[in-house]
């Protein structure tokens, strides 16, 4: 391949998600392969405006495969989101000679990444990393599969002391405005019910539906609520209408929180971050900048940031009715 | 062994634990090999008093040493808390032969089992089930290593993102008035800082602490925090006051909630379980009553049930130093 | 939806695999929803001769989404390849007006189904069941996902003692004549070589490979071994002449085995099933027969048994290059 | 504390197990804890040889509780079998002001450890680091709590597919000439006989037993066998035995192998590691030498090398029996 590329940045920003540091090994070692520097940026923008800085190669990349989390760590950076603070990023990078960048993060990290480029010429590739699956030109972002194992392991747990003890139980899954994670977590642990910010499913609803689940013959139940439903209450409120207007349940809620962010990547995880690491590199190469890789139909493929953005991740309504189908 | 002992019924009661069913099976198992007959009752006490009885052999029992809950369910039952409600129960219990019977749960449960003994002279033996530790006479309770190794590997996680982004995280655990939960599983997941309800601990010795970990290089830092700690302030009041005095933090909080109590039991609560359970009917077959099957020093022993529910099972304090010393 | 169909069974056939029962339940309910009965058939084609069914409601399928193995349990059947024998099944199903089938399994199990359609026009729909991964007409088979979790944890926990030790492990994986697993699985868990059946990888390159990875300064190594590897030796063999070859290295061995059947699926898993479950059913109501359902650029889609069962289901080459790069 | 111990060295030796790296990070922080310096020595013995050392200090050990193996590797060093070898050794120790050792290993381990003590009077405590739990003076070795989860999960996922096959599986686990794996393994996974070096069980009570079992209603089996079990047939010369005298079965091997070694530390495991790798320092500070710490009657306690090495770390015949039972 011959481009100009000569040293390419890497960095993760944003929330961080399980199979960063799969894809930070993927460029490092993808760097090494093509004989182009590689220079691994720490704490997002904001340690590119501070110059954190440093060199990487092959074996500082070793055993990190299979860790939760960034070696590069993450920030949020408010001077970045500044003209000034992205001169003296800029100027960092010229300083140390490089010239290109690979972005592991989401929708926020990508605009950062689509100024930039716009603003200095930068050449810029992305990589999807947020457990939410939020983001359009991918079917899957990174760390996605992984924090739906880590739900169904959870809630499988929940269940048990719920079929010991006839209880209804909330359980308040991540996803930002995105209900992915919900449906296919609520799905995959056999949920009675599942609330998505897609879909509007009045108080009413549920507590008729959980009436005729009760009926059926069904003594626990899992209700999975996303944490960006729009029912226009929380999982605590949630809790006390429904107890209000079922006595005769037991209910409980559990919030998972932030160990849903961490945790040994899966192989899918680990797999499509290697496929994306590589790729991000390649396409850099190539003389490609401005795009996000990721996965679509089983492929790796390349998105322009800018829709990669501004696009909206649906929701598989097949999947809703699914799910309507198995909870009976 | 030669007793009057004919047909030995077992209950679970209280809230569930990892292990139960290990035990379940092994108080069935153990009728079975010492040729006396076993009547499984549904809901604790509540179904004592409702005769939901089923006769139990080897079969019904078989792959379930590695589930979490209990399959005979648990309740809290206010009717066996009146003397009306527990001559229901006796008089069930007589009506199926039922002559003796192993408890499996917490001080609660063995209070009912007491006064079930002293009221009817019925013989009880008790098995301590609780993830809570908070038993006296044993050094283990049942599901509680389970417990501990569901909350190390959830802080784990954790810490993976608490180091991506330098952060500060409060993590609530489960162990009712007493911290053997967050000092064990504190210590094994490398907390910073563990709170307790054995400890008085101050706010002001915290962000102390905090501030001179913080200056002695860590970048991220986890507080496990004990459900029954007393030091004023549930953990989203500790997050407020933390980030008031630390404002360089970004401090979040986590409570782990109850997917402590369920999941697959350990080796060592499935070992446990096996063990307890066939001491609990050997002792009833030996005519011994009253006592609940404990581990002390490594080996199975009786301890009476007063005993037992009155005792306090206390804090080693050597753990504490030790937390002391590897957190530095 | 309206077809003639009224009796639905439903059966698990060849090698077990994770998320069958995550199927089984998918179909129970389907028909449940649809309003047609469903009969549960046990020992796959042999319960079918034998008669060995039990009709099955949404009840008899809870808690089962999330346990490895089938409830309706699985076997091998030589009557069934006798025209006799399939007969003798034939029979028993319209005694017992079951009038169509699903058949969750392999491509064996889906040449049994595509004859007995033929020699009875009886009404069939596959679900591709197995840990290889190796059916035409579907991107994921069901347990593929699971598998390829349960190998990588595995791995990751040889590499801590390979790391401990600088040892070189080979790791014989499943996956019959195809290297899905062993590809998947490999670039997961990091590994420095993987043998593959549809790739010729003489033993000379793996050692030239061996040595340049020693002298690039890697200290321990896995390879990961396909058990339908044709590099013409067993993996015990490959272990003598690597020793031979390289006597600084320490060498061993791990065949992982059986474990890689087992397990608590995947939530991919499970929702997959839950899907094809579904799709399986609505087919049928459809008036469709001879079809396996499938995963097809993350859609639901019908493939013609004949296909799924002469079709081959391709390594994607792309993924070998990942491997050569990520592993250097 | 008032000695002359100034700078510490701690190394690991002979097989890895999980909580070693729990154990130096204990080490490294009691040495700061208590104001003396700690030197890290690589690769056991073989590192002391050549001279291959690091200062330690506690961020040097951040984050390695959870990790399974050893940072500091390990290795067998025939050259430290020599009065040469151990001459260079104690040469480098001296020159590098290392006054003190804590050897984290096995007998093999502890036997070098005296023998140094012995030729130059240098003060050595050894921590019991080994998943076999053979040592004479501690209730639990290091890593052996973690291999026995990983046994049982391991044989979790081999019973689901063994259940819906009806077959019987030999499962080989580790543990050298001790059966306290499988005995403890084999309990917890339920398992329907258990083999044993430290009990005689003829083949043919092996063969009436698995009949009996049968004949029970059992349709699959697990046997656990250990790797020193003397019965005078490998694993895969039983089979064949078995399959000899019950054609009617279809029975499997499993070889559970080196994963037994890895994996992130079971709570217990990072709890007893940090207790006993400050109780070795603190042993040091107090003049004491040649001892192994250990866990006796839950308790830390000091046991001379001498007795460590010679004793025998004896079966509980109590779960012999138990075992018998609950597998009924």
């Amino acid at each position: 391949m011959s481009t100009t590329i000569k040293k390419i940045g890497v960095l993760t920003s944003g929330g961080d998600s399980p199979g960063m540091n799969a894809a930070i090994r993927a460029v490092v070692r993808a760097c090494a392969y093509y004989n182009v520097e590689c220079v691994g940026i720490y704490r997002g923008y904001q340690g590119m405006i501070e110059g954190d800085f440093k060199a990487m190669g092959p074996r500082d990349v070793k055993n990190i495969i299979n860790k939760g989390g960034t070696i590069l760590k993450t920030a949020r950076s408010k001077e970045f989101m500044t003209p000034e603070g992205r001169k003296i990023a800029h100027d960092n990078l010229k300083a140390s000679g490089v010239d290109s960048l690979v972005v592991i993060g989401g929708d926020g990290s990508f605009t950062g990444a689509e100024i930039f480029n716009e603003e200095f010429g930068f050449s810029v590739i992305g990589i999807p990393g947020t457990i939410d699956n939020d983001i359009f030109g991918t079917s899957h972002t990174l760390g996605y599969d992984t924090a739906l194992n880590t739900v169904v392991e959870a809630i499988d747990k929940i269940r048990d002391t719920a079929n010991s003890h006839n209880r209804l139980f909330f359980v308040e899954v991540m996803g930002r405005d995105a209900g992915h994670i919900a449906l296919n977590a609520g799905i995959g642990a056999g949920a009675e019910e599942i609330l998505i910010p897609e879909e509007a499913f009045g108080l009413d609803r549920l507590v008729d539906s959980l009436k005729k689940s009760k009926e059926s013959g069904k003594t626990s139940s899992i209700v999975v609520v996303s944490e960006g439903d729009k029912i226009g209450k929380n999982v605590f409120e949630l809790k006390d209408y429904v107890e209000e207007n079922m006595p005769e349940y037991d209910v409980r809620v559990s919030v998972l929180g932030h160990m849903q962010r961490g945790g040994a990547p899966s192989c899918f995880d680990r797999v499509l971050a290697s496929r994306l690491g590589v790729k991000a590199v390649e396409s850099l190469l190539e003389g490609k900048s401005n795009y996000m890789v990721g996965l679509q139909y089983d492929k790796i493929t390349l998105t322009p940031l800018e829709q990669a953005i501004k696009g909206q991740s649906e929701i598989d309504l097949e999947l809703v009715k699914v799910s309507d189908i198995v909870s009976s």
